[in-house]
């Protein structure tokens, strides 16, 4: 028989928001009265917004037209996108790039994974604890060492650089499930480590639509020197709606180098560029104009009050919790709000005491690692009914 | 510094499309006068038929409202377009195939390497020579071993099974590029090789649809057997005009074992599925619903009216081509010609002839692999306008 990549079995067997989805299945079927509210998993509700309807509508038009139809698209994605991006995500915080460092994708998932393929199987990857399980899973598959960045309230769950060697570090700002986002002078600290390790970044900024604190980085190429040990991924999913539309992209800068065997200095947005195009054949044309509409000023009005309604979300649930004597972050720049559970109740103690006498489903903190044991997260994805009833929920459950 | 993946070291420096494409831009930018007509890129030219843009249309619209909105998809597809796949595509062929077996991605050519995860960087991979770069570049980068099967005109460009051992073997059929296709009985032959090696077979259907002869296979599960040894990749990309919207299927059955190191038996189906739930977040709900639409009564109609004019288009090509003298395998069954140069050419020197007398593009065969020197793919995506203006100047040039 032919052999199989025997990392699979490295992958943990039960995978969370599965385990997390069949046990409010469960409950439902025990208990069809109930009205269960999802504050779990971390996927949008609100619909995409007009000036992206309006942009797909006459993409899909004029794919049913011979003068206007598009086949194979550009590699790296259409200009018209790459040019929005650059002038919109990175131009404003006077980050300056190439149009040949934007990769164009199907999402931060599909890029998070993929980018393995640039790198040695022998490369350590340092990841966060808690952490998306996502970054570890891809890691594991391709047999690479993965070391855990423990992360606690005292450090605000940001880490700071290890003592020991990594090559590979997966940071992931604002976080996933901590909602924590880093500093300038956090970030300066990282981007100082993998220059003198010798090392690359792989910086997740998947929800930074959501900083609200204009201190903040949103790229990390804000931080001098990035692009030189830095690829971000950067996605449609959160900022736009986009979770069942799937757009997003890569930046591989030229100047960020990596080595071989022979000591010969090879360019990872050369590699990039080659594994994309033998193993990628772009995102839709449909998708990518529908993507680009964001960038427009009706666009922009429209997903910032859609963001807007997230972060009030959080706030709701945030101020709900804080004013139960809960302690938490996130919530604040960022669509995730990350709890101690009350009590010393483990993570999953309390996800079936939310679902049983609240009947709102969270993600308990220790399917994120084991920093995570004895937190949980909620997210601000929800309608805002549905947050406001969780909110009275907590209230009336935890008031007492 | 980080190491990197050496086995990019392995991969041709030159991309052959990319060189086809830079001689074709060199010319026009010297003879801005010649109305240069491509048959070289193998992408479709037609424009998404009728019954696909209305379901985008209506599945746009879905997504701008809250009640119809789509988030993240099921991980496998969406169970409409799972089950119009099964009903139409295997069902009235005979194959009896179950709905966790069908994998909906964004194009055969990420699951063509993507599929490369589940596998021992050690097993050995056998690929026609010619074939299509992708294979083995994929193959290549994971550090694998690719042998080769060489094809020619003394067996139709089918290649039979080696004498040799391989533990995975790319077939495509119809081909690219030579067109050739396989009778049920060369595809039973491989099902045996594939059985007795304890082998998987990848068998690319991507041009099944061009497959007029009710007698030839279009699945390989219409071979018994097949669904212990192959992994089937399908696409709407020349079925349906999806160049540039993205959608295809893995087919990987319950009954498709492989080995472990300690000799116990892993499932190839669930490790597709955590690979890809861990790796890919879906196709789009807009190009799933569009994808589905080509199975209605319409749809139906409208796309084989499209297929159907690319086939008369490789006749006006293949019927040319024979009037002149010239060999030529493919073309019926295929959108692809596959013809051998006169007076002994190189591939590239009939492709400078082509381009310099005729002003026409097509793909030197020698870009394929060695056998393919000495040979010449052509198209049949271009407009008919085209396709009788590139007959009539071989007619003209040739004919003399």
């Amino acid at each position: 028989m032919v052999y199989i990549n025997e990392n699979f079995n490295k992958l943990t067997p039960s995978y969370l928001f599965a385990t997390v989805a069949e046990k409010r299945a469960a409950y439902e079927a025990a208990n069809p009265q109930a009205k269960v509210i999802s504050l779990g998993i971390g996927d949008v509700t609100q619909p995409l917004c007009p000036a992206v309807i309006q942009a797909m509508q006459k993409a899909v038009q004029e794919m049913g037209q011979p003068e206007t139809f598009q086949g194979y698209g550009p590699y790296q994605g259409y200009d018209f996108l790459i040019e929005a991006i650059l002038a919109n995500d990175y131009a404003p915080r006077g980050v300056q790039l190439g149009k040949d460092e934007i990769f164009v994708s199907d999402g931060s998932k599909s890029d998070s994974g993929n980018i393995g393929d640039l790198f040695s199987p022998t490369a350590v990857v340092a990841v966060s604890d808690p952490v998306y399980p996502v970054y570890i899973d891809a890691n594991l598959l391709a047999g690479r060492t993965v070391r855990r960045l423990p992360c606690s309230e005292a450090d605000g769950f940001c880490p700071a650089p290890p003592h020991w060697h990594a090559d590979i570090i997966c940071l992931c700002s604002p976080n996933n499930p901590t909602g924590a986002v880093f500093s300038k002078q956090q970030l300066a600290a990282w981007v100082a480590y993998a220059q003198q390790e010798k090392a690359v970044i792989l910086y997740d900024a998947a929800y930074k639509a959501f900083i609200t604190n204009p201190a903040l980085p949103q790229s990390i190429y804000e931080i001098p020197g990035a692009e030189t040990c830095a690829i971000e991924f950067c996605s449609f999913s959160k900022t736009a709606g986009f979770t069942g539309t799937r757009c997003a992209w890569a930046v591989v800068p030229k100047a960020l180098q990596a080595q071989q065997a022979d000591g010969a200095s090879v360019s990872l947005n050369e590699l990039w560029y080659r594994r994309q195009s033998t193993k990628f054949n772009g995102a839709p044309y449909i998708v990518q104009r529908g993507a680009v509409a964001i960038y427009t000023p009706e666009g922009q009005k429209q997903v910032q009050e859609t963001i807007a309604y997230y972060l009030q979300n959080a706030k709701i649930i945030r101020e709900a919790l804080l004013s139960l004597g809960f302690e938490c972050t996130g919530g604040e720049n960022s669509p995730y709000i990350w709890l101690k559970t009350p009590s010393g109740q483990t993570s999953w103690q309390f996800f079936d005491l939310l679902l049983n006498e609240l009947n709102i489903v969270g993600t308990p903190g220790s399917g994120f690692g084991e920093q995570g044991e004895g937190y949980f997260r909620l997210t601000a994805f929800a309608s805002r009914q549905a947050t406001e009833e969780a909110a009275q929920r907590f209230r009336a459950y935890f008031g007492r």
